[in-house]
């Protein structure tokens, strides 16, 4: 027996629609690369998306082709976003700092017929360009007063000219919410990186679940700034999130520095920031240095590498901005879990939160997770039992594309984390399973040696490897940036481990270098880092 | 092109098996019809669930049958919105404050195969089962010792044992998430009520919009008091709401008295409370009487019928309660509306926030309403234009259960409410299709001149009704329940009009009445009104 409610598919469209009528003066602010400010309402930006559907299909793009993006936060790349899943095709963001031949690479994988870009990546392109076998037609993502007088890209096209040529009025198609809306890569470590295609309906549930006051906590109220890129993961969901409760966008653009994006904050009343922990470091970092405050910021999404506690006791403490540390990643659209209190909470001391807020939080509605050992089997929630993560839910991948199988196990995604569960449900990563180290059979955790060593305050950055042993199989090795004009020394350092950790986890040695490498998402390469300190054969 | 993420149904046991794993210890706490408390944790509540849907397995229920309810809001009826929903059949909650003959067509116009029900409502079951004509079993919501020595009903059965003798495992099975879930029928002022048939789908959909923060602002930190029945509209998705946020769930039985309900309130820090007008006039009055504060109360969600600007100015200004004012219906899950601002609203003065929140507000990101004039057509938003309001959304009717056709008009669910909408998109309920008061032309918000009458410190309670005129068709009727001990006359309350309304808008006569009649929701019954005071062709 089936219930008798309306059946109205869950597509990527109603978003744009439902920000265009019932938000429709509500701003979507942007630094554009072209480097002067950009304002328009939901109103503009809803027609404007139509035109650039109208004016994809005079270029011939059908449902299920794949539009690719080389861009930044900007309201270009928002229209692109509405446009091209509205109208049925796919969305592929593309990482422009991953290498050329990898762009290349994930471009013919995708088998990408159109490649939008930002004019400050057309090197990039035309690079590329000579490698690529699908792209039949390249839009630079300006006006004609920025277009290059001379490129070896063939008919290169000019966004606004295509704008302005195509009708406004576009009718977005209603089809089967499962179909495809968007592509992401993931960066792997090793060998070809795989895209995981996202649905409407996923997108959607996604949005929803995000929004919600124990996720991202958004309403028509809130002044949403992504620094967090849309090329990574849809930049977590927040431009489907701001439309689907109205709140004002601002799109930073490239610059990312943090005089930047305090200055932008402040321009723009900003009241919820997310990104990565590397890039707020250089947030806080200018804030400390010229004494100032946030008028207006009063949440920060944290995710994308664990957040140490550090930077939540700075955030929280010395601003008074809350911390909402969350945990995800391109298989799962990201979000699955959020560091957000239950009501026991309000009795723990200052302390005692701070730890709570540094663990990867309790899962979202919708999703679901686990932590299982070698042979699969489900770990208590104790707190201590640390297995491989499983998760699964309606935004979580089921099959890489162009994969013959699924990537799953009994249903479930194995996320390569190794985590412990508590008993209310609070998460807490420990190690990438490729960044375990296995001292005398037990497992040490690379994270919270990091997050100790970051507390110190002659440390600007930290990694911890696994150094061979004779004796006990891996033993921990600290590396660290140390900051500077802070002098010191190895020893002060793995003092500062005394009573913070167990004399077993204690690293052996510490290492000093100038620079830990980052991957293109701002992860720490600890691969690149085995290689060089202790040779080839131990990444 | 399919997107490549998991397929897992909305289905209502994904709520329960999220609070029962990531919100075990949360509490669950009932004031019994029996007379006493009771609390248990959503990890008990879940296996009793288990174990309810293995007991109406063993009465024979199969997937698709209707299992009713007659029963106040406590934790045995919460088992029954799981267990029933959750196995695949059809929870069908009926209201007890319908006359017995109403029960018992509905019961057989649904074919209920079971009908469970609580201690205090056995002597309206046993009138009402001579005349049923589906029901297989009678199960009475309590344990042995509160079962009656003597019946008329055949063969009844005790709710707690059926449990005990239940298994406590059951797999909550996977299907189609547009399965029926619920039934609930609406209350018709003519004809014979009609169900309206909930899906999985709308009802997890619905109750993900609504705990977003412009909806019920809902978190694992709030403490959830539906005032409003269990039997009316799901609770409006409150029961699903606790559940999807792991919030701790407070169920207040039959008593809901002003007094009742604030001691109930202070003794579970009860953070958000949830019904219509009426209920929250007798919950000032007696805080009032007797001076006391609100110590853990935040919000209040209040609907079903317009909310005076008075009542919110007592909420807010008064208790530091914050209103949030919505619309919906029976047909549409309920929630479709809430009052919340938006950003530009910060500036407004105190009044004009409470003017804007008196309104029924803007939509709930999946659904959208527009209002249109007698031939369909669009209406402008421009606060002014009047005309029927319709909606739409994933939440709302299709059709009714056993219709031959759909209930819509071009894809939009007419309402028969008569609305104007405001270019910020919030709504504002002016009648009642069939109240509405047509004078020289010209329509009359009988709900304004209600509000503003309400708003008279001498006037417990008021209607507008339509009293035929000779020259300009109708003219408004004022009806007042003055307040004990305030004495008023007529021309005092008309002068309370003036400069409040445009002159040809001011009642032409007042009638004091000792009571106003309301129906089983809670609606001032104005068809019964104009019956009494204008004789039986006036309705």
């Amino acid at each position: 027996m089936l219930g008798q409610m309306m059946q109205q598919p869950l597509l990527i469209s109603l978003l744009l629609r439902h920000a265009q009528r019932h938000h429709a003066d509500t701003e979507v602010v942007s630094r554009r690369v072209e480097g002067d400010m950009h304002r328009c309402s939901y109103a503009e930006l809803a027609t404007r998306a139509q035109r650039l559907a109208n004016a994809l299909q005079l270029l011939g793009v059908q449902p299920g082709d794949r539009v690719s993006t080389l861009a930044w936060n900007g309201y270009r790349h928002l229209e692109l976003y509405y446009a091209v899943s509205g109208a049925g095709a796919v969305l592929h963001t593309l990482n422009p700092r991953l290498h050329a031949e990898q762009v290349a690479w994930i471009i013919n994988h995708a088998q990408d017929r159109v490649l939008c870009f930002d004019l400050d990546l057309l090197p990039l392109v035309q690079a590329v360009a000579p490698q690529l076998t699908s792209v039949q037609h390249f839009v630079l993502m300006s006006d004609e007063a920025h277009m290059p007088v001379a490129t070896s890209l063939p008919g290169l096209l000019c966004y606004e000219t295509l704008l302005q040529a195509a009708e406004p009025r576009f009718d977005w198609p209603v089809f089967d919410e499962n179909t495809a809306a968007a592509l992401c890569y993931t960066s792997g470590t090793t060998g070809h990186p795989k895209g995981v295609l996202y649905s409407h309906r996923s997108t959607v549930l996604h949005a929803l679940a995000g929004a919600l006051p124990d996720s991202n906590h958004c309403a028509a109220t809130d002044v949403i700034l992504p620094v967090v890129p849309m090329f990574h993961v849809n930049a977590w969901g927040l431009p489907y999130i701001a439309c689907l409760v109205g709140a004002k966008l601002v799109l930073p653009g490239p610059r990312l520095d943090g005089e930047s994006l305090y200055t932008l904050m402040e321009a723009e009343g900003v009241t919820l920031a997310s990104g990565v922990p590397t890039l707020w470091q250089g947030l806080l970092k200018h804030v400390r240095a010229q004494g100032l405050r946030f008028s207006s910021l009063r949440r920060t999404g944290i995710g994308g590498s664990a957040c140490p506690p550090a930077m939540i006791r700075a955030f929280q403490d010395g601003y008074g901005v809350e911390v909402m540390h969350g945990w995800g990643m391109t298989e799962t659209s990201p979000m699955v879990t959020t560091g957000r209190f239950k009501a026991r909470h309000a009795a723990l001391d200052a302390d005692a939160r701070v730890a709570l807020q540094a663990r990867q939080g309790r899962v979202i509605f919708g999703a679901d997770m686990k932590v299982v050992d070698e042979q699969g089997r489900e770990l208590p929630w104790d707190g201590r039992s640390a297995g491989e993560l499983m998760v699964r839910g309606p935004w979580v991948v089921q099959r890489y594309l162009g994969a013959e199988e699924d990537a799953l196990v009994d249903g479930w995604f194995p996320t390569g984390d190794v985590a412990t569960i508590d008993a209310d449900g609070y998460m807490n990563i420990t190690d990438r399973s490729k960044d375990v180290i296995k001292s005398g059979g037990e497992w040490i955790s690379s994270i919270d040696i990091e997050n100790i060593a970051a507390g110190h305050p002659a440390v600007e950055m930290a990694a911890c490897i696994a150094r061979p042993d004779a004796k006990w199989g891996e033993r921990p090795l600290l590396v660290v940036v140390p900051k500077a004009g802070v002098p010191v020394d190895g020893e002060t350092l793995l003092r500062h481990f005394e009573g913070r950790v167990a004399r077993w986890c204690v690293p052996d040695d510490v290492v000093f270098v100038e620079a830990i490498p980052v991957g293109p998402t701002g992860k720490m390469l600890k691969r690149r880092l085995r290689e060089a300190l202790l040779g080839p054969g131990s990444a």
